[in-house]
């Protein structure tokens, strides 16, 4: 490793980033450098959302190479996730970074490149942010949206008999755990392809936006803990309960996976770190709805409908779902570990 | 204690947090549980702006009773001024929190006190947000505002000649540094107002936009860092020097707190946790500038030129003004300390 690569934020100094790093990348930003970023100019009238989350260690670092490009796309998506569920239109991100002052410029810099990448295969941008030297590495972003007026979606607003759509393609994150944890094996264009999904999850912005505008959404939250939290939390934001089908499709690739290790599809749908949305719509928008997605080029499958009985089941047997759910501030919030534990502990409760 | 005082947020989870403490608090916000939160509905063209910071420890926890109130009125304060600074009007604050699992709900409840006090304090409020657990403290905010279209301050847009404004009352912070730590002694009843002061600063909001507004200021940076580090920031933005007075005016307790320790009230006017705004304004304008905070009840002064020479000076003899200004990712980075030790720092550079 040369010299340069080597140098380090507390090397430069506050004053040292900011001319060498943050200037020539961000420089022809509107309101770089001022006290307040500028967000964006809006001539009609908006609903302004905004959304924060923090970064955990991406699970793909703990799988391979710890490459910080990983963790600024995931603190990109998560945030943009969340404005997805509200079918909010992106204005920008604000980013705020605490950094040892031993990490390196380079690792910095791939930090920036991942944060700025997710941005724009987003269709937005970082619009501000602050960093900071302290002794544990903290990456925390909030997006700001905006929505046609009326169409904001929120977890509350479905009613009995609505169905419940996933958006997006499940278990990429899990599948490529497994292919890289050995327990399952793909020629290496296809673990490949696994792996770059893994590493490079995607909002699912445009569908949030296709059924908010026109109400052909009711209800709606991002998969954020699985699928069992987010259909929980949905049901308990309504009052009602969900029976959920244990048929799902999965993308070709993901399937062959599960099926190495002796899950069902089911299986490997319930796990988080996709970023899908669950989206409540009546059922005599289902058809409009999927086929509206589906011409966008959207992936996505109606899994269940709202029931009154407040409970949540499986099958046609409606037989109780005991789904796993990463809590904060208890013993399942997430802190990384080993690949094998985590595995085990992801599949054990299936 | 009791023992419910005791309860912490690991004993609640984050459900528990949810229903117990955050539900009672904000369930009247619109958009609350929600995957992103309803900042504001805009009717009229705007400038959106946002800027984020965390929050150090404050310096009276340093001082004082280690009260999470005063950090949670600090992190409000730190990002509503950085708004101030562009002219904006405050739309919401967006906040995220890592916390230990020990923390106490007691403890966490004062640090929401102190958040929505100093919000409404300014006329907003808290939006929406988000918590997790971790082993270190991390408060972080973002505050997001508007600007009437084309007023919106930058640091850059000064002009050799023009003057620079200080708004707001200088040194309480310090001040009360010196009261608490016996280097001086004021009545009870004024070393208490000094203290209130110093742990409730505010945000030049209103200053901000009566300058803004109408175009009298031409540009704005709040004092995070001190005098010194912000006229330096606002210079090179601007490529321009200033001549400062050393004629500082104190609010009359503060200039005699200076006076019993033998510090010129310019020593104290350059310290930093106050939150005022430097501001640059037109020669011509700066009487009306100065009525106008006055009418609004709104401290200011008049504190020297812009020159077309890059350099800094003090007085009417013009001697090189070395201030010093903490920078993060060095050796001067705020990491808190004994205050025997700050208070020799802050001032030894005079």
């Amino acid at each position: 490793m040369s010299g340069a690569s080597e140098l380090c934020l507390g090397d430069l100094g506050e004053r040292g980033i900011q001319e060498r790093v943050l200037k020539p990348r961000y420089a022809g930003t509107e309101g770089f450098g001022d006290d307040s970023a500028l967000l964006a100019k809006v001539d009609s009238p908006s609903e302004l959302v905004a959304t924060t989350d923090s970064c955990p260690t991406p699970l793909v670092n703990l799988l391979g190479e710890p490459d910080l490009y990983h963790a600024g796309w995931l603190l990109a998506t998560i945030n943009l996730s969340d404005l997805a569920a509200a079918g909010a239109e992106p204005l920008g991100l604000v980013v705020n970074y605490t950094l040892p002052k031993t990490t390196t410029v380079a690792d910095f810099e791939r930090l920036l490149d991942g944060v700025d990448d997710c941005c724009a295969a987003h269709g937005t941008h970082v619009a501000g942010g602050d960093i900071r030297d302290g002794e544990v590495v903290q990456l925390t972003a909030t997006a700001i949206g905006r929505c046609v007026p009326g169409s904001r979606l929120r977890r509350s607003g479905a009613r009995v008999g609505d169905r419940l759509l996933l958006v997006g393609s499940p278990g990429h994150l899990w599948a490529a755990a497994l292919l890289k944890t050995g327990q399952a094996t793909l020629p290496a264009p296809e673990a490949d392809e696994i792996w770059r999904r893994a590493c490079r999850p995607m909002a699912q912005l445009k569908a949030g936006q296709l059924l908010a505008t026109p109400g052909l959404a009711r209800a709606a939250m991002d998969v954020s803990d699985g699928l069992f939290a987010t259909v929980r939390t949905l049901c308990e934001a309504n009052g009602l309960g969900a029976a959920i089908s244990t048929e799902f499709e999965l993308d070709e690739l993901v399937a062959a996976v599960a099926g190495q290790v002796g899950l069902l599809p089911f299986d490997l749908a319930q796990t988080w770190g996709d970023w899908g949305l669950v989206v409540a719509v009546r059922e005599a928008d289902v058809g409009l709805a999927l086929k509206t997605l589906r011409e966008e080029g959207v992936t996505a499958q109606e899994i269940g409908t709202l029931t009154a009985d407040g409970k949540l089941t499986l099958g046609p047997e409606t037989a109780p779902w005991r789904g796993i759910a990463q809590e904060r501030f208890s013993a399942s919030s997430w802190h990384g570990g080993e690949p094998s534990t985590l595995i085990t502990d992801m599949f054990k409760a299936r």
